[in-house]
């Protein structure tokens, strides 16, 4: 096999498929080449002689004969020789791997420059300034790639350009003459000798080989094997060489260079979409001295070169089927295109193009469902800080609820509600929120919290409202009383503008332009073709009426997790609820309860209602009951009178209810064996509602979920509570609905036992946040400490209450749907975590074998496409 | 196959080895007819039979004749007739099962009496008070069994009883005249009437058919069927029915009843021991109105009489080669034996007799190993409330370091570490214990607290210290300030008597009589035979030289788990510990950490010296860093003036530190990981240490122990710093020393990745106390609310925590260890959990082929013996 490919004057060796042994870039050129696109001609060295040469510390002996006859096509391609005294070429050398490596691509331009062929250069441009500027940076690039000069207090190049800046007293590199840029060709030379303990050479061979054999070395360099580890790229893959010819836009006013995408990359709209700069290179658009002018001038500069180069660009997107992302380069009227790549873009752009494309018969359905990232979706549903704002952002807390929200700063739940029905936008900012807090929540735009983490009572509830909520702000000191916060040297008062980014824990002085959510008729069509392919259901978790109605607006077919816990935490509810807790009998908690009964039915009522025909999975109360009672002093005095019960008393109930560890302790279905009576209300009331609901023509299909299992007996117990509880109900109504009684699979211990519990339970759901928690043994609201750490260091590279850790709690999920399986064929099996929301733990979930995924209703669209797209793949 | 077995003068259809067919107590009758002793005659009815019964609701048409049959052999060899009206045979019925299921067992006495037997009883006795105090029984038992009459408000029976007491103005039954128990008779059969809607049965033949079905039934029902459930008993073995003539040790000056055993059951001294009642039956024994004699006695009772029996207890014993326990009845100088049985020995006793057993011939040193229960021998290594010691219990609590202590009760660390040195015996009595009260618990014989649980600071320190200590016994309302504690009424003032039993939680008052330990020579030759077959190696579990040369007094063969924590709460180093968490910079940790460096040294020597040729495995720094800072305010404003720095900051980092879930917050490698220097200092301190026992002759194994890992690259990081500093301190030292390091796996996503973390780790030690945590989502200090109740319900019928959960987190050991020897045969496995001292849990380790288990010192020789046991299994 041949270790050298050309490419050049529309023929190559290579094609886009060779990427293995070309790497990306050099079978992108080989690729353009073929398809009749002037790229400036060259050749790449393959991936597999690197590798060789790594092993052996040599090239093979036929290594010379090949690139001196690839560089003679070049040659003859351009019309230019190489190391020539008149009309030389100059190469570039660039490495390329297969996968892209941000940060690690080692460049080496004007390869072929020594004082002869700079001068020759001066002479045919008729500028000196712009050969020696060539010259020096050739100087610059070869010692810090080849001989590896970064000096220990500073780049030493740097250091000497600034100097003759400051001697010459000008500022910009520009100002510099060519005097004064050749006798830094010297100072350069210098610089090589001293550092690298060797001359620079002048033969432009010596110069090649050793910038191709800089490039393979490069492959083993400290940085790029850091970076592999922590990409799990292969070590064994090696970078291919891109040997290049330069080209020039920068030599005459007929010359310039651009970048364009070939649609618009933040709307979609059909139409090229770019920059150039006449009489500039690449650089100098980076720089940004001189202001590029939009693509569409081309066509007054340069009507032909501008008519050729859109012709390209409908080759290009035809070709590559997707918006391209193009740089070019005009020498002397000839168009060279120097890359293509796929073009990034915004959801709305991705989700415009991916339709318009289907129709354009360009691509299929199937593909477009395949173009849109599914995490991405959330740009379309939530108002978001628009990215091209100028923001201060002076603190940063846990991004606890997605969204972004601007109002005045409020720090009192009464206040708050007062001030939004007046009309004002109001967040609300509290130490930590209790549910005495709910009325403000409700009120506010957004919540800001110092204190507690994903799961605090904030974070739940507003994740709940589909509100925004920066939880945990660590460094913001709030003074309640005071109503005011400090943070990092800043006060807000109350009626200060704040903006919060719950997507991104952003907490921002001011009010910032938002960016209003606008899903629109693209959006709906791609999502129905999602849905022709995803094997996955989707529900979605929701615990009141409303937030079902929006959910299934967004497409979900059921609820998968209703947290009855939540319908306790308001108004009056909270009362009968503390009032149960306070008892001190089975009796007095049986009459505190009875007031509980009739809400909790209404509520399941109006559930069953909004997702009439699809299954509700309603989870029995799970938090301990510490949750419910206040912690502070004032609010314990407080409360002891509103119940008319003593201080001390309360005091005490408090104290013993307090918890070390209450993630692991007296909650779940611990609680439901204790007081088999809050069992015994909440499924009446499911069922209950269920017969009520049937009774008024909803077709219900109630799911009874009984949380935090971790032994079979427990859930038997439970179980039979829920079948005799019901029996009872079908009995006094006269009436029968079909229900499920199951789990949630959240502890390991159930996960190994999986086989025992399948045989009582009749679905399995996965409580993946819990389960996380307790299989990593990480606390979630602890974990800030560690975690941000873990992920930088490369130890725990993603937040597994993000993204499911597959080796981990992955495995815990598999053992559990084969044990079940096997136990139950027919299990029904859904996962209700929050990482049902989450694009690569659906399609996780796909793979398991899952019968469906349930997750916050802004989520439910993002889980529809990730679903397809698994099943596509 | 027959369906009736008899057994009587000498010869039985049955055996022993009959259990399934006969119950065990139909088996044990055949078995000693055949071994020639004298047992009253009878036949059982198979359990087989029981099940047929139950199936088919029918006996077989044969079963009556076999009845007959083996009636008629009873009323030979007794030289009665049943249900005749002259010396007429009475039999008694009983249930008997394969498995003891006590409580469960149906009894029915007597049975045969009717008016006309009972008179003829009467007459032949000359004792009509005998002949209808029987005949009243047999109805009360046969209306309780067979009609199941129980009466809403008590025992109808029992009711009436009263009132003829009451009536006659006596207080005891035996003083009611024949006439009353006559009249009695009609009452009783009244209330057949009454409450079973029929009459009790005169035909002896009814009674006795009535019986047998009854007892059958018993087997279903719902007391039965719970106590299978709860005892893992299939429901398909059914019971058998034994029914066996009735002898009298009370019709004459020449009849008696006793019990006896073979050899003393509390010291094993090879004697008789026992005691008898003249002209009695049992239940004169068991009421206590008369005092019984020692069995010595009947040598001057009924010589010939004696000796038989002594001869029957020699042959029984050295039958069943162990201690029999024995029910004896004398008619008219006819002896009978009811029943013999293993009899029941505290510790002392069990060792004597094996070792003496052997010594005898009459059986092996594997059989003496297996006859000690490894978890008893607690009662040879620590003090004992003694058993027959009338106590007032006050409160109980948590049986956090076992054993026992008596002592005045001091409520301050310093005025405890006074007392005692004045010679006072002291109880230190805390809310909760913090580093703070060191030197008083150190002083203190035993430490009650009323806040924590079984790994709180108090429990934790105790059983470091191998000291008695009671913690969380929520009732005790302690008022430090004011030096007393109140519970259930009682008021404890400083000074008052105390005294705490650790192994059950009991909190007496008073003074109360100890038993001290005495393992003698008995113990150590068993424990030597022990030794010999054990394939498990035994480690322990401790802090300090003092700890480490205990434990290997106790047979420890190396340390499993050195926490290293432990060190850090004395004196000055809690000082520099809380100089190094206050510390901004990681030059401020590591000036704090150098003063540390040389004080964790020198006890790592001390306990290398301890240990001599063994290994030692050193657990890196585990608990979270605010443990080592107060939370109280006045501890943190005292705290601040001695660490010099102000309340405010010091409260900020208490804040800063606090965790929701500290069992799952940041600690263990997460502590290595975000502060390299502390596993550097650990590293260090620990093979310096090495190296100059090394140069001191000792023979050193230390293995480094990095806790909490989750994930291999956890590992990876901190192995990479351990390894590097010991490469540092050998080249500083010019001196090499082996050493491994490993990994605690107490986290469930370690068990499923073992064979990555295999990869890095040179050992595993399962870490079962955090892992039944992290495997079951229960927090141990909070498990006090439901735990109880689960092992009430049967739901989990033992505590996880003091015996291994093995369908769950065994499950995740056996996945560790399979994943982890996959990866690396020849892996040392071990574990250090506190059930690496519970034999059953022993007894798993060994199954699942670990290398070792590690336990407190005082657990050693329960290991040790547990480990023996399931080898000779």
């Amino acid at each position: 096999m041949a270790d050298v490919y050309s490419f050049g004057n529309g023929q190559a060796n290579g094609n886009a498929g060779m990427k293995d042994i070309l790497g990306g870039k050099g079978a992108n050129l080989a690729e353009m080449t073929n398809l009749g696109v002037p790229v400036p001609p060259g050749f790449t060295i393959s991936t597999q002689l690197c590798i060789a040469y790594l092993e052996k510390g040599e090239f093979p002996a036929t290594l010379r004969g090949e690139v001196e006859a690839a560089m003679q096509r070049v040659e003859a391609a351009m019309g230019r020789r190489f190391a020539a005294d008149v009309e030389p070429l100059l190469v570039s050398v660039r490495s390329g791997g297969k996968f892209s490596m941000p940060g690690m691509m080692e460049t080496i331009l004007n390869l072929g420059l020594n004082h002869r062929t700079a001068r020759a250069l001066a002479d045919e441009s008729g500028n000196a300034r712009f050969a020696f500027d060539s010259y020096r940076r050739l100087i610059q690039m070869y010692g810090s790639v080849v001989y590896g000069i970064s000096g220990t207090t500073g780049d030493p190049f740097e250091h000497a350009l600034e100097a003759v800046k400051r001697d010459r007293g000008v500022e910009r590199d520009i100002d510099l003459a060519a005097e004064d840029l050749e006798a830094l060709v010297g100072t350069f030379k210098e610089i090589v000798r001293r550092e690298a303990g060797r001359d620079f050479p002048d033969d432009p061979w010596e110069q090649l080989w050793g910038a191709i054999e800089a490039v393979f070395r490069s492959w083993n360099g400290r940085r790029a094997v850091d970076y592999r580890r922590v990409h799990h790229i292969p070590d064994d893959l090696g970078t291919a060489v891109n040997v290049q010819a330069m080209v020039f836009g920068n030599v005459s006013e007929d010359s310039g260079t651009g970048v364009a995408f070939t649609r618009n990359p933040s709307t979609g709209t059909p139409e090229v979409f770019g920059e150039f700069l006449v009489n500039a290179q690449g650089e100098d658009v980076v720089a940004g001295i001189r202001d590029p002018q939009p693509i569409a001038k081309m066509r007054d500069w340069l009507p032909e070169v501008a008519e050729e180069f859109e012709g390209y660009c409908r080759t290009l997107e035809a070709h590559y089927t997707d918006v391209q992302d193009l740089e070019f380069t005009v020498e002397r009227r000839k168009l060279y295109i120097l890359q293509t790549r796929t073009g990034k873009r915004t959801t709305r752009a991705a989700v415009r193009v991916a339709v318009d494309m289907v129709a354009e018969g360009l691509i299929d359905e199937r593909t477009a469902v395949l173009r849109v990232d599914p995490a991405q979706l959330d740009q379309l549903l939530h108002p978001m800080v628009d990215p091209d704002a100028e923001v201060t952002v002076i603190a940063r807390g846990l991004p606890a609820s997605p969204g972004a929200a601007v109002g005045r700063a409020i720090f009192d739940a009464d206040r708050a509600a007062s001030q939004a029905e007046s009309g004002e936008a109001v967040i609300l900012v509290r130490r930590e929120t209790s549910p005495d807090d709910f009325h403000g929540m409700a009120a506010a735009r957004g919540i800001l919290t110092s204190r507690g983490g994903m799961t605090s009572h904030a974070a739940v509830v507003a994740r709940g409202m589909g509100k925004c909520c920066v939880a945990g702000a660590k460094e913001v000191d709030v003074h309640e009383l005071e109503r005011r916060f400090e943070v990092n040297g800043v006060t807000v008062e109350e009626g200060d503008w704040l903006t919060l980014d719950g997507s991104a824990g952003r907490v921002i002085v001011g009010q910032t332009e938002l960016v209003e959510p606008a899903p629109g008729d693209d959006f709906l069509r791609l999502m129905s073709w999602a849905d022709q392919y995803r094997r996955l259901r989707v529900r979605t978790n929701a615990d009141t009426p409303g937030d079902a109605a929006r959910a299934r607006d967004y497409g979900a077919e059921g609820i998968g997790l209703c947290r009855t816990e939540h319908m306790f935490f308001e108004g009056d509810r909270i009362r009968s609820m503390r009032e149960m807790i306070l008892a001190n009998s089975e009796g007095g908690r049986r009459k505190a309860l009875a007031k509980l009964l009739p809400m909790q039915r209404e509520d399941f009522v109006g559930i069953f209602r909004a997702m009439d025909g699809f299954p509700v999975t309603i989870r029995l109360l799970d938090p301990p009951l510490h949750e419910f009672l206040p912690r502070e002093d004032d609010e314990i005095t407080e409360l002891a009178a509103t119940l008319d019960v003593s201080v001390e008393r309360l005091r005490r109930t408090v104290d013993t209810l307090a918890e070390t560890n209450p993630m692991l302790g007296h909650r779940g279905c611990r609680l439901g064996i204790a007081y088999p009576e809050i069992t015994e209300m909440q499924a009446r009331a499911i069922l209950e509602a269920a017969c009520e609901a049937d009774e008024a023509g909803v077709e219900v299909h109630p799911e009874v979920m009984v949380p935090l299992v971790g032994h079979v007996e427990e859930l038997r117990h439970q179980a039979g509570l829920v079948r005799e509880t019901a029996e009872a109900v079908f009995r006094e109504r006269g009436r029968r609905v079909d229900f499920l009684v199951g789990t949630m699979i959240e502890i390991p211990r159930a996960c190994v036992t999986a086989h025992e519990i399948a045989q009582v339970a009749e679905f399995f759901s996965f409580g993946t946040n819990d389960l996380t928690q307790t299989t990593l043994g990480i606390s979630r609201d602890d974990a800030g400490r560690f975690l941000p750490l873990y992920a930088a260091r490369g130890i725990l590279p993603e937040d597994p209450f993000q993204t499911l850790d597959q080796a981990g709690v992955g495995r815990m999920v598999q053992m559990a749907v084969e044990l079940g399986r096997r136990a139950s064929p027919k299990l029904k099996i859904g996962i209700c975590g929050e990482h049902g929301g989450d694009p690569r733990s659906v399609a996780f979930c796909h793979r398991q074998g899952l019968n469906y995924v349930s997750c916050s209703p802004f989520r439910v669209p993002i889980a529809r496409l990730a679903a397809a797209q698994v099943a596509l793949e």
